[in-house]
C-alpha cells in the first residue's frame, strides 16, 4: 500500500497516486498519538506501534485461476507485512477482512488459513477482521500492525548516497506475463507470485546496522518504489540499469530485454530498496553473516525524478514503456 | 464486526458467526503485546490500543441508489467507529481502503471526504488506507484505532445483572424495510441509516461512572448482539420485550409489532447495550446530566441463550423470524 498522502510527503508519478493526492490538501492535521502520518508505507504511532492495510481484489491484483484458495489468503497478507517490512518494523498482529463471493464458490477457511500461515512465518498472529458475502469478486484487506524502534521513512535520502536492492526482481511480474499468455509459469516463478517473502527480518538486520537513509519494498517495480523515495526525499535517482539484480528464471521466460522491464516497471516482488552513505554497505558481509544478498543500484543526485542510466553512460527518465505494473482487466 | 473468534471468547448465533467459529480451533497463541484478542468488538494492544476493521460492501451493507457517496463513506466509518465505542476507547486514527468500480461511475473523493467527515465528528483522524479499482461492487474497509484506559469487554455479564441499551433501536432497519418496498424513507428514518452516530462519548461517560459489567455495540438487533454477551459471559439473558426504546419513526413506517421486530431483530442502530449490577444507573441523571437516554430492557440470570418476555409473562427463546438483519442481495 501507499498511504494516503498529506502535504509533507510527496508520491511518485501513477495513476493511484494522482488520485491519492486529491485528497492532500483536505489531509486534517494529525492527532498527537500520530507520530507519522499518511505517505509513506505505513503510520506510526505513540508506543512504536506501525500499521498499515491493504487491498487484494480479485482479477485486479490476482486471478482465481492462478492461485490456491490459501495462496490468495497468503499472499495477500504477505503484501500487506512487506509494508511493515519496508518501515523497519516486526510485525505482531493482524487483521483480515474478507468479501467472498456468494454459493461457495470460494473455501473462505482455506483462505484465512493461507493469511494465517503467512502471518506465522513471520511471527505474528491474527486477531480480528471481518467477514462478509459479495456480490462480484473475491476481496480482502489485511492489516498488520507492528512494532518499530526506529521506523524507516521514505524521506531520507540526499545527494551522494548510495541505492541498494535486496534480492533479485522480476520473477513475480515474469510469472503473470506467463499466465497471461496462457501458460504456467515455472514454479519458481509461479512461487515469486504466489508465495512472496516479505523481507522483515532483512530490514530489521539492515537498520540495526545502522545503514538505511530511506527505505521502500518493491510492489510497484524498482523505478516506481525508488520514484518514491526520490519524490519524498526531494532527491534525483539514477538506477545503473546494468546493476539491476534481475531474477535468472525471469529472463529464461521473458529474455533479457523483457526481464529487465519486468525488474523495472513490474512490480510485486516485495524486496527492499534502500539507500545509504556511500561506502558503508559491504555485499559480502551481509552476505556471509546475514544470508542477505543486497545489490548497489544507482546513486541520488540533486533534482528530481528516477533516471536510467545505461552500462555505455546514456541516460533517459524512467517511463513506463510497454511493460506496465500488472492490475488486472482493464 | 466481529472479530473471528478464539476458544476464549463464545459468539452467539448467526450463520456469519458460524464460518467465524470455523476458524477458532486453528487460532494462534497471542503475542504478548496482544491484550485481548478475537471475538470481541475489538482487538486491545499493549499501550492501551484499541482496533477494529469493519466491512462495507455494495449490495451487501447498502445499495448506492439509498446513499450519496459521501453518506457511503461517512455511514462505512461511523459503523467500524461504532465498534471501539463498544470497547469504550476514544477514536484516534482511521485507515480506510476503498475498491472503487471501474470508469468513473463512484466519485472516489466524495466517497473518503465522508470518512473524513465521520473521523473528525470523533475528533478522529484519516491517516492512511489503500486504494484499487473493483470489477465489481464498491467496497471500503475501515480501520479504527482507538484508546482505551479501560476497555470494556463482552464477558463480564453475571446473574442478577441488568440489561441496557442507549437511545431509541429501530429506526435504521425501517428504512432499509421502506427502500426495499420501492419507497422512499422519511427523513429520520433515512438519517438514521445514512449517518449512524456511534456512540462514542456516552460509551466513556458510562464507563467513567463505573456502572459497566459488559459492552457491545447494536449492530445485529438488540436480541442478537444480547445474544453475543449471554455466549461471552455463559449466561442468559431475558428482554422484557415492553421496555425496548423502539424509534417512533420505524412504528409509523412499520406499525408496532413490525418496529418491534426491527428493534429486536433489523440491527444497524449503532446504539450500545450494557449490563450493570441491579440499581446503580439513574436513568433521570444520565439524561439530565450528559444527554444519555438510556432503557433497563433486561436481566441476566445464569443458563444461556436470549429469551423474549412479554408484558403477561410470555417466555419464548429469541428467534430469528420474518425480520431477518438486512445482509442485500441473497
Amino acid at each position: 500500500m501507499t498511504h494516503l498522502g498529506t502535504k509533507s510527503v510527496r508520491l511518485g508519478p501513477g495513476a493511484e497516486f494522482d488520485v491519492i493526492r486529491g485528497f492532500i490538501d483536505a489531509a486534517a492535521d494529525l492527532p498527537l498519538e500520530v507520530r507519522v502520518g499518511p505517505g509513506d508505507d505505513a503510520a506510526v504511532l505513540e508506543g512504536g506501534w506501525v500499521v498499515s492495510t491493504d487491498l487484494s481484489v480479485e482479477d485486479v491484483h490476482f486471478r482465481r485461476a492462478w492461485l490456491t484458495e490459501s495462496e490468495i489468503g497468503y499472499r495477500a497478507a504477505a503484501v500487506a507485512i512487506s509494508d511493515i517490512a519496508a518501515m523497519a518494523a516486526t510485525p505482531v498482529a493482524l487483521l483480515v477482512s474478507i468479501a467472498a463471493p456468494r454459493g461457495g464458490a470460494v473455501d473462505i477457511e482455506a483462505v484465512h488459513a493461507g493469511v494465517r500461515a503467512s502471518a506465522r512465518a513471520v511471527g505474528a498472529a491474527v486477531i480480528g477482521g471481518d467477514l462478509s458475502s459479495s456480490p462480484g469478486p473475491l476481496m480482502l484487506d489485511v492489516v498488520v500492525l507492528g512494532r518499530a524502534a526506529w521506523p524507516v521513512q521514505r524521506d531520507g535520502a540526499k545527494p551522494g548516497d548510495q541505492v541498494w536492492v535486496t534480492g533479485s526482481l522480476g520473477a513475480s511480474a515474469a510469472a503473470v506475463r506467463v499466465w497471461e499468455a496462457g501458460e504456467e509459469p515455472a514454479p519458481v516463478l509461479r512461487s515469486a507470485f504466489a508465495r512472496p517473502t516479505p523481507r522483515v527480518a532483512a530490514a530489521c538486520c539492515l537498520v540495526e546496522h545502522e545503514v538505511v537513509d530511506a527505505l521502500i519494498d518493491v510492489s510497484d517495480g524498482l523505478a516506481g518504489d525508488a520514484g518514491h523515495i526520490a519524490a519524498a526525499s526531494g532527491v534525483q535517482i539514477t538506477i545503473e540499469v546494468e546493476r539491476v539484480p534481475v531474477a535468472e528464471a525471469a529472463v529464461e521466460a521473458l529474455g533479457v530485454e523483457g526481464a529487465l522491464q519486468a525488474a523495472l516497471h513490474g512490480g510485486e516482488d516485495y524486496e527492499l530498496c534502500f539507500v545509504t552513505d556511500p561506502d558503508v554497505v559491504d555485499p559480502q558481509y551481509f552476505l556471509d553473516r546475514h544470508g542477505i544478498r543486497v545489490t548497489r543500484v544507482g546513486t541520488v543526485s540533486e533534482g528530481e525524478g528516477i533516471w536510467l542510466e545505461s552500462a555505455d553512460g546514456e541516460r533517459q527518465a524512467a517511463q513506463r514503456g510497454g511493460f506496465d505494473h500488472w492490475q488486472g482487466d482493464r
